[in-house]
């Protein structure tokens, strides 16, 4: 499986990067410290289960669970297993449609314009990204666009496919309206997430974030272990900034990266309305404001996405040795805190795989526990086995 | 002269965006209240006189005062005359080699790979931008890399050109590094810009952004005019924040967009390294920590830079009506603050075209006009005439 070649490069790293610690205010890729640890393979047996009780076929619900576990495996709980009941609402609702496929609507030397038929986001997002690929090794470039899609789960499952042809790979969604443009009251654009992930010979860089200080998942993260939220992460109905995680997830208005104006939230703004261009604008789906809203089930999604890879091999000759010589004089800058050494984009993910992989499974909270065994009861599956 | 179209726009839009006021702490294209006005036509004689001292063929001395003076139109006062000087310290020292031409190394039906051979930036970025859009014609995507490039002004100049073509523009350079990649106590990366320009029928936006909270020019600016920074902005040598624009200055170490990690600057960092990816990594010029000192004049700048163009034809139909739609509707959302209207990027910069129109040209602070002055001096040519 070609992920673990980039899973392998993570252990090595893991190593490197030593005695990583994500502080406490850090959201992302922070191992949960309370709660059961459930094996990667039976985290998918369940989520592919629950798919299949609504009737998901089982290889469309392999592939969704083995997207769904890849986020938890990377620290980004958000999307994976806590994501997975919006997926069986949406099948079991009928505005996601877990059997339809892909179909192409236009095509250029470098271009395609995908309809994703309403079906499953990484079913519509691996036949894009794999389009994306085959035309960078055509043209250089691939650019394709997809309408008609669901949630994909974590952007950077795509990005990474291209690393498995040496090849620079980037992805992006529009969301449900979730993002104050700077300024505003309310939400009017989604947390629009970035990834790129870049080859680098046997070491490789992988971003994937948000657009907004963090995901709505991180409030929601916040809210299930009652703590309160980092100032510059939410709104309040009065368009003030607001501590309260439950009265956050309620008004549903995350601010920018980079929060307020005067710390140049309105670069986040700019930077989310760059990811409605080329995902709703240029793809004909849903965008902006007209999104549903986020956690209805009752109509289709119908969201933009963008796939687009590079390869370097275009360019100046050696650019894998240029990225390693970077990634590694960036991890050996001195750092402030001689105990925080610096990192580069993925370096935390694979710190968290490595603590996953010693760990035997992931641990996932007591919350998360309890509403598996619930979804499990009412679909009649097998509830998760917990190993610890 | 087609960017008059995009500024015909802009007066209609301003128009529309009524009583913008920039708040005093955001720094972005707020007009100067102090100093002296100068004709824009007389700023690029100026600048193209200065230019020619010290050895710049006429066309090539003319079109760099249009990019620069372009800047300090959109109030972007950073990257106006205020960078006259390292233009003329680097020609004048050799190197940058003021009549050198683009030329082509590697091409493909999507892509290009060129050598700037240490010429004028806008030289080489416009050779690139427009190859870009060729390419773009023909296949969908233009994706164009130089090595061997100098400073280019705004980047917004390059992704504009691509508005005459109803195209999306996409431009980035790398710089010297300036940038405290999150963690470190030093710096390894450039403010690193992004820009895009997207079409809209007879609207548009064009963002155009340090992946930093602000530029090291916002800095010296706020250093010209004797005034704290704001938290978030730069570190001291110790790495720690600091308010001293004097000690920032010298010290030369920003925070990437987002500030501190508590406060999600590990995504501006990133997005700092995207931009270095898609420059030095893919046009094997000069990268991160390797490039010369910001101000150093004594060797080659060696900056890479990267331009993309992609024709929305390629996509779903009806791109610009979307877009405009969008656009207008951002706008109309109600603000928090009934004063302070939401914008798109590119409404600051259209309010203050519209202000230097009505105000007949640019308002440069006292010590602009004096360094200028000294220069004028110093190059035997005519000092820049004050209007008012």
């Amino acid at each position: 499986m070609p992920l673990s070649v980039i899973r392998g490069g993570a252990r090595r790293l893991a190593a490197r990067v030593g005695k990583y610690e994500v502080p406490a205010r850090h959201a992302s890729c922070s191992p949960q410290t309370e709660g059961s640890v459930v094996a990667l393979a039976e985290a998918r047996r369940f989520i592919s289960d629950a798919m299949r009780a609504v009737g998901t076929a089982k290889d469309n619900a392999d592939f969704l669970a083995e997207v769904l576990v890849e986020a938890d495996y990377r620290g980004h709980y958000s999307h994976g297993l806590n994501r997975l009941e919006l997926y069986v609402d949406d099948v079991a609702a009928g505005s996601c449609l877990p059997a339809a496929q892909p179909r192409l609507l236009r095509e250029g030397p470098s271009t395609a314009w995908v309809d994703g038929g309403h079906g499953l986001g990484p079913v519509v997002g691996r036949f894009c990204m794999q389009l994306a690929i085959d035309k960078a090794q055509q043209t250089g470039v691939g650019w394709v666009v997809a309408k008609g899609s669901n949630h994909y789960g974590i952007a950077g499952w795509y990005s990474m496919q291209a690393l498995k042809k040496k090849m620079m790979g980037m992805s992006f969604t529009n969301t449900s309206p979730l993002v104050s443009p700077t300024r505003s009251k309310g939400a009017a654009l989604g947390t629009n997430p970035i990834s790129l992930a870049v080859p680098a010979g046997s070491d490789s860089y992988v971003l994937d974030m948000a657009t907004t200080a963090v995901a709505l998942g991180k409030v929601e993260m916040q809210r299930r272990r009652g703590e309160p939220l980092p100032p510059g992460w939410a709104q309040g109905p009065d368009g003030a900034a607001t501590a309260d995680a439950e009265l956050a997830y309620k008004t549903q208005c995350l601010m920018p990266l980079g929060g307020a104006e005067d710390s140049s939230g309105y670069k986040g703004y700019g930077l989310a309305l760059m990811v409605e261009t080329f995902c709703g604008l240029l793809a004909g789906s849903a965008y902006g404001p007209d999104i549903r809203r986020w956690g209805s089930s009752g109509q289709n999604a119908d969201l933009g996405q963008c796939f687009i890879a590079v390869d370097p091999a275009a360019f100046a000759p050696g650019f894998e040795d240029r990225a390693a010589d970077l990634l590694s004089r960036l991890r050996t800058m001195e750092p402030a805190d001689p105990s925080r050494p610096v990192l580069v984009p993925g370096d935390p993910e694979r710190a968290h795989m490595d603590h996953v992989n010693k760990q035997g499974g992931v641990r996932y909270v007591p919350q998360q526990v309890e509403s598996s065994e619930k979804l499990a009861k009412k679909l009649k599956i097998s509830a998760m086995k917990i190993l610890s």
